[in-house]
């Protein structure tokens, strides 16, 4: 049995973790940390867990997490997990780090949230779809939810060389702005309504951009987010404008979609469909992606569905966990979604 | 045209008084106060409004409010309304008041709320449906939400006579709760849920026991309200428990239905209804209210539907200030709800 | 006093119009049919209309119709409506009509639905912000929801001469489905969902297009559509691409607002807005756009948000009629929406 | 392994049967049946399956699916499970009924369903906190939703013998009103929105009735049902009218809540929380009970949340399957709900 930490676990994805762990056969969570709540029941912030997990917060140091666990989750806020990374590493731990400051180079890194880096270490981006180097890590960045949406997406357009020019347009539950409430997160503010915000410089482009063109060359990429009333959940509509040579591939249905069978061959939790829907992933590790292409034009529709904060976050940074400690892949995250 | 003051426009209840009065063939709202937001635009806060209302928040005097309207809403929590009223009176402005300060006697009201009353002055409570002294007043309480559909849809029983308890189960939308997020307005704490708080001790009650006890004697009265995932609305079911004698009456749906349209034949708002739902009241005036008898049984269920924002606070003020003023009853409410 | 006939009054757009008409100082329903529910009250389908609306529905002639109505709106599904409007305007109606039957020219209109035209007539596209031949025209092709945002949002660009390609992204609420129960309308389903249909190929593509090609010769226009867990509204996010000699202009933030502004200077129901939102305009008139350019680069991003059922189908029939009467453009529509 | 069989799955309680046997450590799904969808893919109803599930729908007899599996649910409307029960029991099979068919006494149930019972047997009323003999049972009726948790909130109360009445206001989501759109769960007649429904009649209280009167005599039971804004859940008010003379007791909070522990010492999906909500049993097998006495009074307000498909249908019935089979009860059930 592994021991794990979390660091940082008032949030939700300190409480998500919990949830997936609570059910894991190989792993169990051990220590959860918060300076605010040391002291204090887990149960009385993630009250879903009363009766299956009776820790307490903790405020222990970086040192002290490592000595008791094998691998660490930091899930706190960008520009924090950097202060715990190093130590963690240092006294052995294995570290999946599911705030930004691992998933960047660090010039981007520092340009993109406008703090300087102060410990800089080697990590993996961890979508395991793209990076089995994912296997062979001490430290992972654990991507942003929207990246993982628009890559997963489009990675295989990207592999195959026919992307002109990537829009993503996506829509996520509200979960993803945390905890804390908020003007956005208001109720009467969020129901019967959407709401566009960051509409040309979300902070999460460049993960997609740098996958996108690691696969590609130069990708031309746009994203633009919008809240909808729903907890969880991204749906996102990638508006694939194709390379005009590459255009008659895209009416071929069966080859687009060989494109992608051949891609997510060995990627369990990727599924095709349909039509992609938040209801069909829930609360699950899943990322359903389908498609369609306009009728004798460029541009190819495709649109994945992920729960943010599985797939999209704490799920993920299991399925890294899973493949770091030579555990199955899927372990503890093989179970469907809550529908409906 | 009547000029229209509000005292403290920044909340729910002053957006929806903007909204109300900016149809209202004979008021038009001339000034709007905020200590907080003086000098900004109304519509900086009550972003619907752009293009209908150019106000701008003021910080007036309450004698300076007073010299410029004929009639002034008080839209402040409970315990500032008391700081406003007599200054506004005595400068010769009629008074509504939708704050719970002038709703309940002095004992009542410093034992429900903790605090000193520092001002009281005469008012009549606001329910034009069972205080028509209301057309006299210069000053009113304008009841609470709450109140307003649990009185409206038991105050024929009561006059009748018949009721031994009256349990009250309501489930308002979040609106009630006001324009600042708090952990029970966060969307992922309310969506696809319902909350029940204040389970037997809200301070509504004594405003509903005053009504019926006035209207009936003594009748036991019991109150448990629940927030549910919808913005504007309460439905109030009221499990009536009918006095033994008096059981027959209940099972005689014609005679009881004669009991409600006698007592409401001049009250344009209150419609009777096969099964009041909020849908049918949204954004209006009305109260729709329906009823049906436990076979052979002492209980009588009966239900009421109003928009809390609107029949349940500013709608019912408009009222009351029609009355008062001498214009007609319905004047600038007499629309329908916005369903679907 | 204008006497008003519906064709078709059983559903959503029958009702708002009802709803609307209600309030409008200048014209009144008299007549509103249903063949499926001749002799019923209308506020048997429109339960929130009961105290304000008395009629039945009625199965009368076209004939009839127009003999005892000034204008007639035709809210029957598309392919229906052609069976009404010839004898409509024959016999001396003016005729608003909500359904598709009027708004593309006849090979078009074929070719999009699949069926053949029995009765093409002349008409004006109904969008009056651009069609000032409103005034003059008989017989009016209401557009559909989602051209109104769409053209709205992008039309004084495409007269600018500066959009090379536009691909609109439109999130829409459920009601345009209609008021009859389909899976995709089945709470489980829709609720905490969205869900992105006929990616591609949506039958409102020719109108936006139209619009467009009108203001601006080519332009190569894209649209895909989701419904969202909302009843009312449509926000569309019109990604814009713009010509390579015109990426200047986008990012100057006041002269594109220029554009818009001179645009619109005579349109009373659009407003610019920071960010549109459907919360601002439902249950409105009213369409907000604002807009975002991504830095240095070629796409300009344009939100627009509409109440589909008012400014996206009976509030902008209202406002044509309103127009074609020689009546004030704004008269029954001018007031906010019902926020929060 | 257990081979399970599921009669009649394309519901939604048959998807949640499949769901949680999916993640079972000793039980596995090899048989569901669906006459209408036979051949076809259980994902094709099921969508949130795939991956996991590869099962077809079937058409075989009850002989056939007895003969392959160890327990059977059936999943089939009230009426119809009567003619699969006794050829499954006579085959060998230990049958679920998840209907109505099998839970009350035959006059009982054809004076509630009006309808005649052909086929008669002894069965258990499977709600295994109060009905041990569940271990030893062949057919078990289980419990109807809205009875688990009004009898669940109220039990130990009519144990102690202080009820004099008990009035239910429960407020579902509408997932417990099935798979097939209606009127009722058409989003625009929902969302926003609260309906009460079968106000004083609903089916299921004969169910509630005979669970408290076993276990106190004589005690007066009212139920009124609601549908809100909610996919999955049940949050049940229990207005506990308590006798004269045992009126102090609910004054005791701790006597209240040692009544509580004592009774549900050994029911580990039973668990006392301050404010029982739907969001912290969503999905989970949990149901959470909280209460509140009305100080100096007579009444004691008593809260239950379940997830109506789970511990409400589908979880409840594997929780019977598990003590039937000689399980632990908590196995493939012990696992938190999906908050937020």
């Amino acid at each position: 049995m592994l021991d794990i930490g979390i660091i940082g676990g008032s949030g939700y994805t300190g409480g998500e973790l919990l949830r997936l762990l609570s059910c894991h056969p190989e792993a169990e969570a051990v220590c959860i940390t918060s300076r605010k709540l040391a002291g204090k029941d887990v149960t009385s912030v993630h009250q879903h867990l009363r009766g299956i997990c009776d820790l307490k917060f903790e405020s222990p140091t970086a040192e002290e997490v490592a000595e008791r666990c094998d691998v660490v989750f930091t899930a706190v806020p960008h520009g924090t997990a950097m202060d715990w990374v190093p130590a963690l590493l240092d006294s052995g731990a294995k570290v999946i780090d599911l705030s930004s400051d691992y998933r960047l180079p660090i010039d981007v890194f520092e340009r993109t949230y406008g703090i300087t880096h102060r410990a800089p270490r080697e990590a993996v981006f961890g979508l395991p779809e793209l990076h089995p180097e994912v296997a062979k890590a001490n430290l992972i960045g654990n991507p942003g939810c929207y990246p993982t949406g628009a890559i997963l997406a489009t990675a295989p357009l990207a592999k195959a060389g026919i992307i002109e020019r990537a829009i993503f347009d996506s829509k996520s539950g509200i979960s993803g702005a945390g905890i804390e409430p908020s003007e956005t997160s208001h109720y009467p503010n969020l129901a019967e309504n959407i709401r566009c915000y960051k509409i040309t410089n979300h902070r999460h482009v460049p993960e997609i951009r740098q996958e996108l063109s690691r696969l590609a060359g130069n990708v031309k990429v746009s994203f633009t987010p919008h809240v909808i009333p729903a907890v969880r959940g991204i749906l996102t509509t990638a508006h694939v404008i194709v390379k005009e040579e590459k255009a008659d591939i895209i009416q071929d249905r069966a080859a687009v979609s060989q494109i992608y069978e051949k891609f997510y061959e060995k990627a369990p939790f990727v599924r095709m469909a349909q039509v992609p829907m938040l209801s069909n992933v829930r609360c699950s590790n899943f990322c359903d992606i389908g498609f369609e292409a306009e009728r004798g034009e460029d541009r190819l529709v495709v649109i994945s569905a992920i729960d943010n904060l599985v797939k999209g976050a704490s799920g993920q940074a299991i399925q890294n966990m899973n493949l770091m400690m030579g555990l199955d892949e899927t372990a503890g995250l093989w179970f469907p979604g809550g529908a409906p």
